[in-house]
């Protein structure tokens, strides 16, 4: 497989931009990295009647840009939406469920975590959806334009400061609100679950628990093994169907010898029905290999309109799409069948394209580029994808050049655990959890077995990419059903501790 | 006692700078506050025979300025003071008691903290004591002057950064040396016990345990009541002799009358024998409030000479001057006899200077004008003190005045716990020792109750400022002795845990 087009740096960051499934806007990135996932940043927060299906303030509060040194630097303006229709108030001490915003516009978060909007009313909760800073209206300097416009308006993207922006807004919320005996829970999904996870065990005097959906806490140095990813994308479509695995397998071999064929590329942008002509065979394994990862992370059992119009099973269906076309089809177009389902299942494409997202620099990029420096192999043997071993070196040389900044890759490992993380959770941590899909990419990088007794995971064999934190529908399995019956009882587990705990002790 | 003098933000400022007795430079700081603490920064690193009393070597750890955010910034050289003598090495786990360096020259407080360089030998311990960013040599931009020469400058000198720095250079260290399965022990008195205790908090999966001498990390917002210092103060006067206590609670009057008269400051400077005029009656008393506060928090069972030469239990000095002096001597030279033990004990001084502080910017002034906004009052009643009630706005206005840098007086507390603050230990925390001494002023700011199994309070009645840090020498009393032995007891305990763990379970 020499030559073979290998998932690179390009493709790593958008996958890494999916952690919770929000479009990378790529076009400073590399020309292999998919361009057409900025469709995903609509908001879809409509009921059945076009009415808004989840109903908020929308407010806005004056942040401080850098937490943790004096510069002279301007405050902005984070967005957040609030719904205090439900809340029990003050004096009885109602609950603020607080989602902890991650790369992406808060009202399309706010519109796709359904579980904690149903919730509420059961806990008389007040809900919290802040938006995280760099992303949506939340933008430091006034525009998306000033705070992306170089490495030094960028420089304050980071976990830190976002964990620092939640723990400042709650803090002056409950103080304006006379709420300082609420008890907040903390809710999250993907890299959000992650800021919730970390931002349980980092500010403790502040939330009482958290509920972290597909959060790849461990996603980092060396502490599981890069391949994780790639090997459970593969297994997705292999329990599916072996030969529709290795048909994937196969067709990286023939889609770049024709790409090397003279009319090759004309040939495969013809086939694969592009609207402009590819300029590699690489721009064609990457758009294929991405949209392997969103079914693997979308593959959920229900039909969905998360990433993309999907079916329910969808990998099911790229498979039985792949597995029945008539014999004799070649193989590039048994893949163009599949991916089908994906790039257009409501069959209204007419041609594909590749670039079709204008913006500049992106958030999640630059985050991939400094601190968030997850390693990502794709295996010689287990994987479907084309092999490829992860190199720190090249991945740096990339983010000098693209982004003019050079990685920390240890950076967050000391801040909030590596190897001893776990070790570090049982001892210090408590009310935890790290819910997790088994279909779900990410979940290998997750925390997949309890902790102690406050610390669990609730894994579901079945689930893909933080299913649990979607609104319920009449589809839902059992398995989900039940899932989501055990986080609430957890939850409710913390609450009534906490105010035990209140009425026999007084505040120390 | 209307228009008396009050404890100043000045002179709080130099005070809270003593927090480990660190003296504070503070030509920009309003002409109240004492300047003569310069001499107590010179290293004491001797033996009997003048060959220095501990070993070490002295590297150098190229450092990041700012570890929350990704700015173009130049690294800078941090200091640190290691000793390997005695270290089991790697693969016997041999621990590492690792100070954490606060405000100052890094080789004064090796110098003074004894109990950590007498117990490495027999714990097998490596040694380090890395310096505090901004002091002594590890100063950002090549130099003290370029350092301190602005707020902008000035921006990364926090107590998180500095903790940040403590991890990097831990885990650095750690992989440097095959060690990362050696357990670390954290030590700090006064804000580097602060340190030490917030560093256990925030980074449980770096340091198995910390020893938080003196450290009051309660002194914030209204956490604990602001009279708590001076009361402290106070009380330890009165506590050795009520007439000594009335004398200087009756001074301040005298003083301010005294200073209003004709020739009444130069009749001041005679009587307290200053080598030149004084401008203001103010200034003699921030010279006298501030000794007695000294006096307190190095009230120790022994002759030191830690901040001055000082003899043993030298508020009993004081007050004895103070008390014995002949019938008819006026209450100013009755004052001017008992604070000599402070300022002149060895009998050498000819006249006192109020200004022998050449320095500019001051780090603590800086820490305490950002984010170390400790809350002190002087209650009317119980304080030997002119009463003084805490007044937030004109700290900040004196900090925008002498820094243009406004405070962010609740930042401590949410980022590391306010009200909640003990809650939070108690459900999290496990391995700190917070010792204390309740002749220290600070004591009251700290924790002086057990708060769980494994977070205790060692408080001893007739302790002094991180007394239990020192040296051991012969004269050491029963209940210190027994102090460091719970000490050591405790942190044999937190290593023999670990290392059971380690034995009977894999690194998860």
């Amino acid at each position: 497989m020499a030559n073979s087009p290998k998932p690179t740096l390009s493709l790593l960051i958008s996958l890494l931009s999916l952690l919770s499934l929000f479009p990378p806007t790529l076009s400073s990135a590399p020309k292999h990295a998919p361009r057409f996932l900025g469709k995903f940043s609509r908001s879809n927060n409509k009921g059945p009647l076009g009415a808004p299906r989840y109903k908020y303030e929308t407010r806005y509060f004056d942040q401080t840009l850098d937490h943790f040194s004096f510069s002279d630097l301007p405050t902005f303006r984070q967005r957040y939406l609030i719904n205090t229709e439900y809340w029990a108030g003050p004096d009885r001490r109602g609950p603020i469920f607080f989602y902890c915003g991650n790369e992406g516009d808060i009202e399309w978060f706010a519109a796709n975590t359904g579980f904690v909007w149903e919730l509420a009313p059961r806990f008389q909760a007040m809900i919290i959806f802040p938006e995280h800073r760099y992303y949506g209206e939340s933008m430091p300097y006034g525009s998306f334009e000033e705070a992306y416009k170089n490495a030094t308006t960028l420089a304050h993207l980071t976990a830190e400061q976002a964990l620092a922006d939640f723990a400042v807004l709650i803090t002056e919320l409950k103080r304006n609100l006379s709420a300082h005996a609420c008890p907040v829970v903390l809710f999250g999904g993907s890299y959000g679950g992650m800021l919730a996870a970390w931002m349980r065990l980092k500010y403790p005097h502040i939330a009482i628990g958290a509920l972290a959906s597909s959060a790849p806490v461990l996603q980092f140095e060396d502490i599981v093994p890069p391949e994780t990813f790639y090997d459970i994308v593969s297994h997705d479509f292999r329990r599916e169907s072996i030969s529709c695995f290795n048909t994937i397998k196969d067709s990286w071999d023939v889609i770049e010898s024709e790409g090397q064929k003279n009319n090759g590329l004309s040939y495969l942008t013809e086939t694969f029905r592009f609207c402009r002509k590819l300029e590699s065979a690489d721009d064609l394994s990457n758009w294929l290999s991405s949209a392997y990862s969103y079914l693997a992370m979308g593959n959920y059992p229900y039909p969905a309109d998360f990433l993309m119009p999907m079916p329910g099973n969808p990998i099911k269906e790229v498979c039985r799409k792949i597995d029945n076309c008539p014999d004799g089809m070649s193989i590039l177009q048994r893949i163009f069948e599949g991916v089908s389902v994906y790039y257009n299942y409501t069959g209204t494409v007419d041609c594909f394209n590749l670039d079709d997202d204008p913006h500049g620099m992106n958030g999640w990029n630059w985050q991939a580029c400094t601190e968030m420096v997850m390693p990502t192999s794709s295996s010689k043997n287990i994987s479907m994808f084309p092999a490829y071993d992860y190199n720190y070196t090249s991945d740096e040389e990339w983010c000098l050049e693209n982004y003019h900044v050079k990685p920390r890759p240890t950076w967050i490992t000391t801040q909030f655990g590596g190897h001893g993380f776990k070790n570090a959770l049982k001892s210090f941590g408590s009310n935890i959890i790290f819910s997790n899909g088994l279909l779900d990419p990410w979940s290998g990088g997750s925390v997949l077995e309890d902790i102690s007794e406050t610390i669990v995971a609730l894994v579901t064999e079945n689930g893909a990419h933080h299913l649990d934190l979607r609104p319920s529908t009449a589809e839902d399995p059992d398995w989900l059903v039940e899932q989501r019956a055990a986080e609430v009882k957890l939850i409710q587990g913390w609450l009534h501790q906490y105010f035990e705990k209140k009425k026999t002790v007084f505040d120390m």
